[in-house]
């Protein structure tokens, strides 16, 4: 059965939003009652059956719905320097998705390739992700955010992978019990000042292992060693 | 300092492969006298100064070689159905070479998507991956094969990705000090049949957490989840 993204799944008859009105109606060339299924990205899975569609709009009446708990007892937020080329990041959103993550930042250093970044299209990503997994929780995807605006209300447990010999591994360091937010540098790394700023904000500099890993790929392997280690 | 795939590194001078070459001359634009990094995929990693430098040709006189040993005690090998895009295997090859992988194996099974794959492709995106994470060893890229011929020099540690409720998951299941392999069904999984046979020859079925994942991302995930639990 087809799944569509439905931020709204409160009332009985909702509609979907346009891109998915669209797949719908174009691609998938659905029709007046066919039975769908909806996620709302907050917890609820409903079933539905489409009722109304318009050359550009698409009702669905809801039938059953059911709240899933989050996933995870322990969140995982992952804030990375985006990548200077786009798909690199986009493909470890999709997969950090995946795999299981609450929370994306993406961040701005002072060696960070970006200076902007297309939000709209890193949500479709997540969206697609979400779907493709069959989950119901849609993990949040923040605006790019500074290193400072970062560490304002991080939780308890605080990593930046830090490409300098002699440091605990973030395998040693991850205690799966409790929420924790990872920082990936971007290529060329942290500097030093901001590794100061990090340590001094609590962040402990953690290595994930010898090899040197793309930014993508180390955000991915962090993001995927949390999200097992939760699901032992 | 730019660095190149040179599998025979035994004489004092040796030439780049055709392929090296190029990239030398055609992109890079390298010039006699050149220092470059050359490494073999088989543990050694040289200083050569570039010599002679034709058209399509570039030799390299070797001034040191290290000889390093192999990153990890206990070997993993991944056992993967291709999937249909070429490019999401590829980027499983890359990413694994990237985390570590020591055998990459392209199996043949019911539901496989595809009938062939293109070798030598493969290769070079683990080539390009082994130079990118600066490593010396180059995983092995089996030939596309039939399940039967995977199973029948496995080691000890054999399992297999299986969407079923009620299994023990592979975090739990792997033990970091012994060679494994595990296999990842194509998107549709094993057949019950294909199943039955891993089963037969030793393998167990171990889950990787609740949530669906793609084929490629199965594989990258217990790649990374064995790799880095080596390197705690």
């Amino acid at each position: 059965m087809h799944l569509f993204h439905c931020p709204d799944l409160a009332s009985d008859a909702v509609e979907l939003p346009p891109e998915e009105a669209h797949h719908a109606l174009a691609v998938l060339r659905l029709r007046a009652g066919d039975r769908v299924g909806l996620l709302d990205g907050r917890g609820t899975k409903a079933l539905g059956e489409l009722i109304g569609l318009a050359k550009r709009s698409v009702t669905a009446r809801v039938l059953e719905r059911r709240l899933l708990p989050p996933e995870r007892a322990a969140r995982i937020q992952l804030a990375v320097a985006p990548t200077k080329q786009m798909e690199r990041f986009e493909w470890f959103v999709e997969k950090a998705v995946e795999v299981g993550v609450d929370r994306i930042i993406p961040i701005r250093t002072e060696r960070t390739e970006r200076s902007a970044l297309r939000h709209d299209r890193l949500l479709r990503v997540a969206v697609a992700a979400m779907k493709q997994s069959q989950r119901a929780w849609l993990p949040e995807i923040a605006p790019l955010m500074p290193l400072e605006a970062l560490l304002a209300d991080a939780p308890a447990q605080r990593f930046f992978g830090w490409c300098q010999p002699g440091l605990r591994s973030l395998m040693a360091a991850y205690r799966a019990d409790g929420d924790a937010l990872l920082a990936i540098g971007p290529e060329g790394d942290f500097t030093e000042a901001e590794a100061e700023r990090l340590r001094g904000a609590g962040a402990e500099g953690v290595a994930l292992g010898a090899a040197r890993l793309r930014t993508e790929t180390a955000a991915l392997a962090a993001c995927t060693w949390m999200s097992l280690s939760q699901q032992r």
